[in-house]
Parts: structure tokens; sequence; C-alpha cells
């Protein structure tokens, strides 16, 4: 939920009711990412956690998102610097290590074990988004506390660990493969579970935990662009695009999406930039169809609840589903 | 799971154990159905249901099919003629409407509303397969008794209405978006389940029955080809594909549909026919490049245990991890 949905009320009013609220540090700068750990700090004394990026191992081919931005200018869109950088992995990285938050998942590959040593001497766990078996026993190699397991249904970008051929496997199929490649290490379902009932269901598929994004993100305390809230109302489809950043992420499918989607490069985060002010632009003019409508595929299920009172609904529907299942099957509905 | 890998010992042998066995009659005359029902019959008296195809509205852009024959003859391929046909859909429901069966279950598309009340007043439940909630909404409309609800990890054919542009939905973000769509219709879910976990997942999330097929392919009750079965042990990707048949399926991911994926018109069923002949020559030379290797997303996971057995550890498995869900959630867990 980088670049923003994700803010500290929203981490802070999840974390309030017993849910473990997350905060993203994608695109922020350090300074940025200390002044927000100070304030879910005030916000909140119940544990929670932060998402980073890995950098990308190197730069993409610049003929490529040469060719990728001349299509954007002939198409009237201003431009950024289609930079490429790490979002300041390291520094980042060193300050949660003194911050000691519950948790840091990483996404977009394995982050280095210089890293994850240092965060596990911290005492903090370390989770690391996977979206095939193969990553799967990648990260359990590597001594990730848990897998944050991301189905193709998610909403934004697929965090596993290949740009170019992201995973595509449901998220029923990835837990029960995940199961098998990496035994023992926890799993934290995501990707489409918008209801208690699914909740329920990642769990007795043997997950630990299920983790929500597109359900949060018409709350209050999210910093959802209008223009998204009422794309997210909608049922409208969605599909999954690198033609915004660069890297594969599921968005609802607008304008912007068509009309790029076949020429977007692989390259992250320089397509990112370079497409951030025409993004920045359209978002601030409400216009839904010219930025990244991120949205998992079951959107149309998200509610506009504050958050707190969604996870409190949510645990509760789950908890019910899960007595409802097992009696049923005990008499023989399985 | 037509052509081939159904059989009447597996229906059987599924149903004999409290399961409810399928037999497809898709790609098979009037009169192979009347046997392989008068066998069934014999072999069980437990209830069991038949899948049906329902017919294309009309013939594809004959230019289209022809433009693919003259590439796969170009290949060297031995070719069928590309003939747009029902598969004897009429004479098919009329004999099941005699036989009555416990379920009939439609797969590509709504079935006329003949078709259902000719089923219906023969004591005979209508399923019908469908991917999107839209297609879950129509189908409800039609009086459908129950909805299969086909989540994107399936394997063979997307079961969905539209041949050009299928469902893509995760299972269990169709079964969540199905439940408010088809309000009160029971739904049985499908798409790469493999494991009692899975089910117990999807009779959380609220679905009635859980529909397996890639599970059962290695046992020996089916007829499943060696060359697949092999394939079907491995981890392989799968995806997506019209090359075999003009319809989208699911198949492992092989030089055939490399070859031809991406000029595979949407011409069902006339590329079947066209393709036939040469994948029952690689099926018979145990050539896995050369013909359709149907399988789900997780199908590394199917087994070779017999098919009864297999049922019942299974149902075994589900009702353990409902009750282990239960208990975690209880205790705070989820």
């Amino acid at each position: 939920m980088a670049g923003g949905p994700s803010t500290v009320p929203l981490a802070a009013a999840v974390s309030e009711v017993g849910g473990l609220g997350f905060l993203a540090t994608g695109y922020r700068t350090a300074d940025a990412v200390t002044e927000d750990l100070a304030a879910l700090t005030i916000a909140t004394s119940r544990p929670f956690g932060l998402n980073v990026f890995v950098p990308s191992g190197a730069p993409a081919d610049p003929q490529a998102v040469q060719a990728y931005a001349q299509r954007l200018a002939a198409a009237g869109l201003p431009a950024g610097e289609a930079r490429f950088d790490d979002d300041a992995f390291e520094e980042k990285v060193a300050l949660l290590a003194r911050a000691r938050p519950a948790v840091v998942s990483f996404a977009f590959g394995l982050p280095p074990a210089a890293a994850v040593a240092e965060l596990q001497e911290a005492g903090i766990a370390v989770w690391i988004t996977v979206t095939t078996p193969a990553e799967a026993a990648a990260a359990a190699e590597a001594g990730a506390d848990a897998l944050v397991a991301q189905g193709a249904e998610a909403g934004g970008h697929r965090g596993g660990f290949d740009g170019g051929e992201p995973g595509d496997l449901g998220l029923l199929a990835l837990l029960q493969l995940c199961e098998t490649a990496a035994e023992g290490v926890p799993l934290v379902a995501t990707g489409g579970i918008m209801t208690g009932r699914a909740i329920a269901a990642v769990l007795a598929a043997g997950a630990a935990a299920a983790a929500l994004g597109t359900a949060f993100m018409r709350a209050p305390e999210a910093g959802t662009s209008a223009a998204q809230r009422t794309a997210l109302a909608s049922d409208r489809p969605t599909a999954i695009t690198r033609a915004f950043t660069g890297r594969p992420a599921r968005g609802i499918v607008n304008a912007f999406m068509r009309d790029h989607d076949g020429a977007a490069p692989v390259a992250y985060p320089e397509v990112h930039h370079l497409t951030s002010p025409a993004r920045a632009a359209a978002r601030e003019r409400g216009d839904a169809e010219g930025f990244n409508l991120w949205a998992g595929q079951a959107h149309g299920l998200a509610t506009a609840e504050p958050a707190g009172a969604l996870v409190e609904r949510l645990a509760a529907d789950a908890r019910a589903a899960l007595s409802e299942a097992t009696a049923a099957a005990a008499r023989g509905g399985a």
C-alpha cells in the first residue's frame, strides 16, 4: 500500500484493535520513515510492522526505458526522471533495526543476508513475500520467520522475486504448494481476501494469519485518493500491468493501462519515476483513467468502515465461518 | 476431465465412498454416453453426476480457423476436419433426463431454459459452471440448483460463458464475489484444490462442496495417459491457452503450447477437431510436448492413490483442518 493509501492512522487503527498494522516504507525517504515511525509509536503501543522493497539488482536496459519515455511523451504526458535507485534500502534497514518494530516484511526479492541478520539480531521478525514454491523455498532457506504468500488475486505489485515473469498462482494453490516447499515456516496469506469467510478459508488452508490490503483502501484512515475510492466501489475488472511502474502490479483496468500495457518494459523503479508526474497530475484532477488504481480482484467488496471496526468485524466473521464449516463437516457436509 | 481421464471406474470409486463421482459426456456420442451410464449404474448404486458442454452459439470465423490449420500443417502436424458441431447436446440432455442421475452440470455457457426445465422436471439437480460474478448472477437467474464456481487455478477448460475473454478470478476471490452475486444459491468450489486443507478452506469460505479434477488424474482408475501422469507429477508450470481446442484451457506448458498459443483463434470446437489427430498421435507415442497436458496450478500435489482412498483421506484431512483452525481462532490465533 505504498504510494498513498498506507498511513500512520490506518496502521495504528489496525494495531489498536489487536490486528498487526503495517506501514509502507516504499517511495519514502529514510527521514520520512523515521518520522512515520515516531508518529506510529505515539499512536499505538501495540505491535506493528513495516514493509520494505528489496532493490532490483541492476538498472534496466536504458534503450527500453527511453522508448517507453518517448511513447508517453508522444501521448502528451509529463515525465519524471527515469532514474535507477535502491529506495534508500540500507538506511531503512538500519533505522528499522534501531526502531525495533515487531515485524519487517520484504517485497520484490530476497533481502541480503546481512539485512536479515541485522533485523533478526534486533529481535525483529523478518517476513519475505513469495509468489511461487521456489521463492518460498529460497525465503525459508534465507531464514525468514514467516512467508507472505501472495496469490495472483492481490492488488498492487506482485511481491515476488521476478519482475519479468511474476508468479501467477492463485492464493489457495500457492498455500498448498508452499506448505510442501517451505515446511514448518508460518505462512501469512494475502491476495483477494475481503471477508471474514476468506480469512477463515486461509486459516483452514493452514496459514498462520491473513494479510489484507485492498479491504482497507476505502477506510477513512487510508490515504486513498477520491477517484480511486470510487473505482474501488465499482465492479470494474482488474489486470496485471507493468505500464505504471515497470514492475507487474494489479489494478483496475483504465485508459492508461490499456494504452501502454503492451509497450511497458521490465524496468523498475525507472518507469515508476518516469510516470510519477503524470500519475500525480491525474490523481490530483480526479481522473481515474490516468493513474494506477491498484486493487485486488475482489475490490468491489471493500467497505468504507473505519479500520478498527473492520478488523473486529472480519475477525468475528472469520470465527463464525470456521465454526459453521466445522459443524457442517462434522454432520457430513464435506 | 473429458477426453480421456474421466472413466466409469473413477466416477464409481468416488461415489462408492460417499463422494459424488462425475462422468464427462464431452466429445462422446449419445450412444457412448448411454453405454457409460449403464456401466456406471451397475458399478455403483450411489448418486453421481454427469457434465455436459453447452454448445457455442455459432461457428467461428472460417478464415481464422483456416489460417491456424495452415500453420499447424506447416509444422508437419496431421489435421482433423475443423468442423462446428454441438456435441450432440439435445440428445444428451434427453437421455440424461430419462436416466435421472443426481446431478447434471454444464460448462461453456448457460444451458437453454428448456434443457434446465427438462432435467429439473425429471428430478435432476442442474449445476452451472461460472467464472465471474456476472455469470453467477445469470446462472442463478436461470434457476440453477448450484453453481460450480471455477477459479482460474483450475486445470482444463475455463468453464465459463465467454470463450474469448475467460474469467480470471482466483477461487477465493470468486467465491466471495459469488456469495453476493448469487445469494442463496449453493456454490461448488473448484480450481486448484488438491488437499484436505484446501477443501476445508473453500468450505470455510462458504462453499457447499468442493469439486476436484486434477487431484484424481494420477489415480489408477483415471484414463490419464502415461506421459501426462509423468508431467503431472512434476512441478512444471501451467498456463491458459487456446492452442489445443480454440477455447481457453489450463495445461502444463509444453512445446505445442509455446509454438502455437499466440496464433490460436477463438474457435471451439473447430480447433478441437482440427488438432485432435496430432494430439492423439503425440499421446500415443508418449510425447508430452505434443498434446494437451490439462492440469490445475497445484498439479504437483496429485497423488497416485486409488480414488476411493483419496476421497476418504481428503475428507478426513478437511475435517481435521477445520477443527484445527477453529480451535486456533478461538484461542485468538486469527
